[in-house]
C-alpha cells in the first residue's frame, strides 16, 4: 500500500483534489455579485513542522495569519475575515494561546481584517488552522495561469535564508503591493513564493503552459542562489508583465510605490522547461512527507 | 501556569474570543450584500478525540463535513462551499485518504455544495479541519439569542447513545429542516446539539438571557434520560417557538414535512436556570481537555 510519504504533498492534493476545477491557485475565486467575486483560502501551521516548538507564541500567531494574507496578496484580492480551529494538547499553557492570538490580533488589525469565528480542540501536538474570506473585483484576481511566451518575471522582494533568519516567522505579507500590482493592469500571472522560487515558478509554468528562462544574477538574494531558488517561506510575490509594459509598469512602480522590483528572467514558448542562465534547472523541491529540508 | 486542561474547552475559547463580537453562535454571520448574510463556521475533527483511530475512513469524512453542514442547519443558512485542511502522519495509507474524500463528497453532493479548497499538512495524527461558507437571507438567520419567556422549546428527533450506537459517524445534517425552520417564520431560537442537550440548552439561555423548564417524560431518548441529557453528539435541531403559534407551528409540520417535532419543555423567566421535572439540573457536561467523556 502507497502511503503518504510515497506519494509527497503536491501529487497526494492533485489526486485527492482532480475532479476539482478551482483547486491549483492560492486562493480559491468564486462568483459573489455582480460586482465581486468571492475569494476563499486555509492554511495549516503546525508545530515541528511550519515552526519549532520553542518558537515565541506571538510569532506562531503572526506567521499563521500572514500565510493567508499572503494567500489573498497572491491573488490581489482584499482579506475581510479570519476563522482559527486552535488544536493544542491539555497540558498546554493557556497564556501561550492568549499570546498566540495577539500576534494574530496585531496582523489583522493592520490589514483591518475581522476575527470572526473559530474552534479549540484538544490534540498531540499546537496547531493552527486559519481560514481566509475576502473578496477582489468580478474577473480580476490575478491567476497563475496567465503568463504568455515573452512576459517579463519579477519578485517583489529578498529570496532564501527565511527559515534560517526568522523571516518566516516575521514577514509582512505582500497585500498592499498585491493590491497594486492587480490594480495596476499590467500584471498576467502571480502567485507567492511559498514553497521557493524554483518550485513555485514551475506552478506558473504548469498553468500557463509555458515556460522560464532565469538570470542568477538578477534574483535578489538573502544567501546563496540555491538558498534564493530552493530554501521556500518567503512569501514575496512572484509575478509576470507583458514584455511592450514592463518599462511603463517600471516606472508606475516607482511613481506610486517608490520602489522597483526586480527583472530575474523571461517567460518562453516550452511548456514546463525552466532553465537558470541557460542551463536546464533540476528540482530540488522542500516537500512535506518526502522528508527532505 | 494555568493550562488549558484547568481553564476547560468553553472557558478559554470564551477568553480568547471575549472581543469579538460575532463569536457564539454555530456560524459566523456577516454582513454580504443587500440580499443576503455570509454565513461561515469551522469544525476540527481529531483522531483518538472526535473519532476513534480504526474508524472507516468514509464515515470519517462524512462526520466531518457533517459536522459542519449542521452548523448552517442550526442557523438555518444555505451551505454552499467547503475547504478541507487534511492532517497526516507520512506514514498514512494514501488510500485511506482518498476514502476519506468520498466520504465527504458522498455527503456535500447530496447538498448541492462545492469542495474549493484546501491544504495537506504532516502531523502526528489524522485531522480534518472543515471550513465552510454560506449564506442567509439578509437578517434571516437564527440566532441562539432570540428565546423569550413561554417560548415552547422543541428538538428535530431523538437524542443520546450517539457514541455508542454510531449515529456520530452516519448522522444526517438537519439543514432541510433548518431551512425550513427559518422560512416557517415561527421559530424565535436555535442551535444544533453536540455536546447534549442540557449542556446546548444552557448556551440559549445565557444568549437569550431567559431559563428554562423541561419535562423528562417529553425528550425522545435513544437510550436513558441521563444519555439523552448528556451524551452529546446528537446533532439534532433545538429550537423554541412562541407559544401563541405553536399549534399553527405543529400544524405546519405536519402538512409540510409530514412529521411533528417533540415539546420538550419551555422557556422561563428566570436567566440561566435549567430545571427538569421541576429540580433544578445539575451540570455535568462533556468538555474537552477537562478529561471527562
Amino acid at each position: 500500500m502507497k502511503t503518504l510519504k510515497d506519494v509527497g504533498e503536491h501529487n497526494a492534493i492533485a489526486a485527492l483534489t482532480a475532479n476539482l476545477k478551482t483547486v491549483g491557485d492560492d486562493c480559491a475565486v468564486l462568483p459573489l455579485d455582480t460586482h465581486y467575486d468571492l475569494v476563499l483560502t486555509t492554511d495549516p501551521l503546525i508545530s515541528g513542522i511550519h515552526f519549532a516548538p520553542d518558537t515565541p507564541p506571538e510569532q506562531i500567531g503572526w506567521k499563521a495569519a500572514a500565510r493567508v494574507l499572503s494567500d489573498f496578496a497572491a491573488m490581489g484580492a482584499d482579506p475581510q475575515y479570519l476563522l482559527i480551529n486552535l488544536v493544542a494538547p491539555p497540558e498546554q499553557e493557556f497564556q501561550t494561546l492568549e499570546k498566540i492570538y495577539d500576534g494574530v490580533s496585531r496582523l489583522r488589525k493592520l490589514f483591518g481584517v475581522d476575527l470572526v469565528g473559530g474552534d479549540l480542540s484538544q490534540g498531540p501536538v499546537l496547531e493552527l488552522h486559519v481560514f481566509g474570506v475576502g473578496r477582489v473585483p468580478k474577473g480580476k484576481a490575478l491567476l497563475r495561469s496567465g503568463a504568455r511566451p515573452g512576459d517579463i518575471i519579477y519578485v517583489t522582494g529578498l529570496l532564501g535564508g527565511s527559515f534560517a533568519n526568522g523571516k518566516h516567522l516575521t514577514f509582512m505579507p505582500r497585500v498592499k503591493e498585491g493590491k497594486w500590482l492587480r490594480q495596476s493592469g499590467f500584471v498576467t500571472a502571480m502567485m507567492d513564493i511559498s514553497d521557493g522560487l524554483a518550485t513555485d515558478l514551475r506552478h506558473i509554468l504548469k498553468a500557463s503552459k509555458v515556460g522560464a528562462a532565469l538570470d542568477s544574477t538578477a534574483i535578489p538574494k538573502n544567501g546563496t542562489l540555491e538558498q534564493a531558488l530552493f530554501d521556500g517561506e518567503d512569501f514575496e510575490l512572484l509575478f509576470t508583465v507583458r514584455p511592450e509594459d514592463a518599462d511603463a509598469f517600471d516606472f508606475q512602480c516607482l511613481e506610486d510605490l517608490e520602489q522597483s522590483f526586480p527583472r530575474i528572467g523571461t517567460v518562453t514558448d516550452q511548456p514546463e522547461l525552466l532553465t537558470l542562465d541557460g542551463t536546464v534547472l533540476k528540482r530540488k523541491a522542500f516537500e512535506h512527507f518526502k522528508g527532505e529540508s
